[in-house]
Formats: C-alpha cells, structure tokens, sequence
C-alpha cells in the first residue's frame, strides 16, 4: 500500500533514521540505570550529560538549567507549577491561542489556588498586541500582583510568530516570569535563550525529528527551580524517575541534525509553503490563507471557502491519502479550533493547517493540491 | 570488552530485545500522532487501544481504568496528588521504608497541603504491622479523616511483601483510599487489581524488561480520577501530552513476555536467589541476609559483616566486573539507605542487593560469589 503524504508535521514528525541509530545502543547494550555508579550506570549517566551538553550548545544555555521532560506539555505545566507554586506568580497573562497544555494548566492552578489571570489582546492575525501586555503588566504591577506571561513563541495553528526577545523585555521591566511555549521552534529556529530574556521555555522531541515522549525544560538560573514529580534525586532533584536515556540521547541527537541543517531545510521548507500557497490559489477559487506575513515557515493554514467543518475536510482529504489537519492534533474532535474561534475565524470558513518537514516532496505537495483541486471541482463539499 | 555480570535488575532490567522489535514500527513507519484523526493516526491510535486491553486483561481490570504515564514515579505521583487535591484525603499512612518516588511526594504534599501523616509500624524485617495498619485507620476514620494509605507491594532493597489484599480490606473496612506501589511486582507475579481492593496501582516497564520512561497507573473506577498533567485530550483527558507510542507499544508486550514466561522465569529466578544464598554463606563467613521468609524471588539482600559503608563494596564489585546495588538506585550517593536505616540494620553490617532476572546465569552467580569470597579473603576490606 501507498504511504500517506504526510502534510501534518506540526503533530508530529517521523523520528530521523539517524536519531533512531542513536537510541538503539540505549536500547540494547548500554541499559544500565544512570543512577547507579557502576560501570553500566556510569555510560548511560555519561549519555545524559553528554546530551544535555549538546543541546545547552545549541541553545546558548548552561547545562544546568536545563531538565529533560516527558515532553512539551510536561515542561508547560513544570514551569507554570513552579511559577504560582513557588515563585510568587499570583496572576497569569497568556491568549486564548495557547495550546491547551498552557490554557487548560493555567486554567487549573487559577482555580485551584484562586489566582486571576488574563488573555492579551491579538490582531486580527493571531499576534501579540504588545502594548497591550506592557498595559497588562504595567497594571497588575501596580496591584503589586507578580505575574507569569505563558506565550508560545509560534502559534501552532496560525504559524503566527511572537517577538520573544521584546516579549521577554517587556516581562523584565515589569519584575514578571515569562514562558515561552517553545515547542514548534526549537529545532526549527537557531534560538539563543539566553538573549531572550526568557525565565522558562519548552520543547518537544518529536516536533523536529526526535522521539516521542521526551521533551525539555529551560529554567533560567535567575529563578530558583523546583519539581513537578517528586522521587528520586534525577535531573539534579527537580524532576524524579529513571531518566528515558535512549529518549534523552534522541532528543540531542534530532535537536543537533535539525540544527545543522537549519539553513538549507528551512530554505527548502520556506519555498514548499510558498509553492503550496500559489498552487491552492491557482486551483481552489477564493481560498485564503491565515497565517501572519511574518510566520512559521513549517505551517500553512488554508481558509477554504465552504460552509462546512473542518473536520469533514480532514476526512476528505484523508480518503485521498492526504494527512492534513483541522487544527492542533492535541484537541482534535473537540468541536473545532479554540484558536480560530478566538480570532474569529471558525465560521467564516474551514481552516485546514498543512505542515512541512525537510522530508516533504515537491511532488507530494502537487498531489496534495490535486487533491484539494478535485475535492472542491467535484463537488464533494459545497461552496459556501 | 566482557560485558559486566549484571545482578542490578531491580534498579533496572535489560530491554527484551522481542520487546525492543515490537516498538520498532512505531519508530518508523507507524509516526502518525494518535490525537490525527487521518489513517496513520488511527494506527498509532489502535496500537496504543491495543496495548491497553493487553495490559488490562493480565491485570484483570477494565481498560478505561489504566493511564499510561512516564514511569512509576509519575504514577506515584499521580495517584497521590489526585487523593490529596481532588479526592478528600487528609491523612496519608505510609511507612519509612517506601521509594522516594512515595516518601517525597507524601512530604511535599503534606507540606504545601498543610496534611498530616504518618508511618506505619513494620516488623524489623520490614513487613507491615498489620494491626497497627488497622489501629491508624480506626484512628483517623474517629477523627473524621479520610486516609491515603500508600504502600509498596514489594520493598524494592529488601524484598519484604506486602500482603496486598489484607491491607486492601482494611483500607476498604476504614473508607481509605488504597495506593499499592507495584512497581517491583507488576511483570513479577501475576496480579488481579481488582481482586486485591486496590484504588490506585503503579508499575513501570523497565523493571520487566520493557522500555525506560513507560509506566502505568491504575485507579479503580469506584473513585474518579483527576489529571497531574494538563493539557489535551489524551488518555482519556486524563494524562495530556502526545503519547509514547512505542514506549506504550513496548510496554504491553514486555508485560505479555512477563507473564507468559512467569511461571518457568519465577522457578528459574527462585532457585538462582537460593544458590547464591547457599553460595555466599559458604564463601563469606558470617554473611547474613535481610530478606523475610516470604519475599520478593527476584531480590536477594545481603547483609556483610564489615565496617564499612555500602557504596564502598559496590565500587569494588564494580572493579572485578559485578553490577550489584546498596540499596534503590534512586537514592545513590544519598548518604546510604533509607531503608536499612529505617530497619535498623545500616549500621551493623554493610548491606548489597543483588537482583536477579530471567537472564541471569548460575555461572553470572558463581562469579559474584567467587569475586565476593576474594574480597573478603583477601581482606581488601576489614572484617567488622
């Protein structure tokens, strides 16, 4: 059977051969627990730090401040526990376009421990009218309330882009901790956190070639860190449990070929969106697009002019052997985007995001667009 | 290089390389992110549905009753952040010598929850005092206090069992909540989660020979459960974060392994624990162990009578090519073990714990007992 093209690379990613080719000793030979201090503990303990060191690099962070995860929505909810569980953070400023592992946490600790929080304003486009956070800061600063600003630096849906270092910035004038929900740009972006001014960031493996179930946790060495999960003394005390070793050697391993690749896959990539967006205009009359003119160069999201529901379309396209989506994997079958109804976008048509990767073909992107040509000239859905 | 003789299997176990194969097409072609609704979602979706009802009908529960997670520790976690914050519990009754992953999580809770707790009376072979169990409960059930108890199905240093469906009933008699820590015993035995009255039961893979950073805990669905994590809808919208499909994958079948070879894999583990005993009694005059009669087959405590501390005799069992622990891995390089001190026994004599696995080998055996008889004879250590 014929491989699906797959067009959702901002789900997730098929791990790298190469990564692979790196776990698999962690695998096999080198199981021992990095805990242990014999031989076999001390090559895989070796593995950690020698990862972390890699990834600390490329970050332009110490290796300290950095703390392996289970994932992107493990480090989201660490640092935003950390933040109003420790840190002083009594009120939150996020947006309605954050992905759910920051909302719905958010949503938990303001309830649990009766805090307030707030959504900034965005542009019609998805991005941060920032005056309007420094507005936010400057006020919640004066009610001598602490905050935590959670933004992600690029909309997982829209593309949109965050301006991270006047984000951060704007943060430190008004003595607030500031996340940035890093999962669709590490690996995808050279990112200097350290330059950011960012307190906490997050990544995920998996989003840039790596292995599913690992992630990551920058705590800048300003703020004082503490666990999420309690146990064992792993991850200098702050997050507990036999570390994933081969996952964390995969991490390392996907983050440093994404990185040196960076400038010909995100060229590469860059021009696949391009060429995408010109051919759905050519083949699908009166489709549009969402994302900001400045934005992530992996997603594309299409407006496609029909009275329908995005899902629909999903399936359509699935029944062609497109793998597209409706939105974030993570809330699929939830009735729709929460990120295109919070900038006004899920009635006026269906959105369906394509996402690229450096395995992306040119002549997968022409049978993608076939696919659309024909689903929308038949008839198989009705013009709005 | 001789790969070392690895008797460390309770710190961690070798992943089956049948277990390793079964996770081998979801690290390839089977990347689809689960949450798609599209065709290479619904395989990783499937596979995921698949590993559940694996697991869940050897543990003899429902599927919708277990959560994969990272790990034991997470599970741990979990399962007494949910008592304490969502379910009314307001004593917790553990004992000294439970896993950090249980003793810190207790303490935090306890502190920031403003909790109380307690330890319950062991035997001075580490075996729970049942009436006093039942004295605490009755006592806190008076006061009006809705108990936690958290305890370990099988003391991972020691080996002492605890009698699961006892503590069950009185926990149930008491109108406490029952979390079993089975993380030593979950791929050891067979186990009937429902049989055993349990509300909550934690496991982790790599304890059978399944995958590092792959857990699962139960909670019985007579007691709603809350998420630690949160984020999207996986597991239920109970543990967010984009699934460890393979680790799931692996996982499941590393169980399956585990139990379609218990009852010859115990036979064979039961009989090499035996010939070690009888070994190292021969080889190493007044060596005693800590095991109770009933206990764990898989972990052998031996208890040297030197002055000496423990992570001493582990380098120099590393030097001659013996992987062998002084206690959890978790907690080496603490300052000693929590749970020998807890018996008592940290100062009398220096304490090692081999453990054992189906790949474990007499002459692996032979060799610890000839590397331990040299040690001592050749007085590279002072006899106490």
């Amino acid at each position: 059977m014929k491989q699906p093209v797959y067009l959702d690379n901002a789900a997730t990613t098929a791990l790298d051969p190469e990564v692979l080719e790196s776990m698999l000793p962690y695998m096999t030979q080198h199981f021992g627990n990095p805990s242990s201090s014999y031989s076999l503990g001390r090559v895989t303990k070796s593995a950690i730090e020698a990862a972390r060191k890699t990834v600390a690099q490329i970050l332009s962070v110490k290796p300290s401040t950095l703390i392996f995860t289970s994932g992107g929505t493990e480090g989201n909810n660490m640092a935003i526990a950390m933040a109003v569980n420790e840190l002083g953070c009594k009120h939150i400023i996020t947006s309605p376009i954050e992905h759910h592992a920051v909302l719905h946490t958010v949503e938990h600790y303001a309830h649990s421990k009766n805090l307030t929080f707030s959504y900034v304003k965005l542009t019609a486009t998805g991005e941060v009218d920032y005056e309007n956070l420094e507005a936010q800061l400057v006020n919640q600063s004066k009610q001598g309330k602490k905050c935590l600003v959670s933004l992600m630096h690029a909309n997982n849906e829209l593309g949109s882009l965050l301006d991270i270092a006047l984000a951060g910035k704007l943060c430190r004038e008004n003595n607030a901790l500031f996340h940035a929900d890093c999962v669709q740009t590490i690996g995808h972006y050279p990112i200097d956190l350290k330059a950011c001014g960012v307190h906490f960031a997050t990544a995920a493996g998996h989003k840039f070639h790596g292995p599913k179930g690992t992630g990551l946790l920058y705590v800048s060495d300003e703020v004082k860190a503490y666990p999420l999960i309690f146990g064992g003394g792993q991850e200098r005390k702050l997050r507990a449990g036999t570390e994933n070793v081969y996952g964390i050697v995969g991490f390392a391993k996907a983050l440093e070929l994404a990185t040196a690749g960076y400038d010909s896959d995100s060229k590469y990539i860059t021009e696949l969106n391009h060429f995408m967006r010109t051919q759905l205009k050519l083949a699908v009359p009166g489709v549009s697009f969402n994302n900001p003119a400045n934005s992530l160069y992996t997603v594309l999201s299409v407006c496609f002019p029909v009275d329908s529901q995005s899902d629909y379309l999903v399936t359509l396209f699935d029944m062609k052997g497109i793998c597209v989506s409706g939105g974030s994997a993570c809330s699929s079958g939830d009735g729709g985007s929460h990120v295109m109804k919070a900038i006004g976008k899920a009635k006026s048509c269906a959105t369906l995001r394509f996402s690229f990767s450096k395995h992306t073909t040119r002549e997968e992107i022409v049978e993608a667009v076939e696919v659309a040509a024909s689903i929308f000239q038949n008839k198989e859905i009705s013009i709005a």
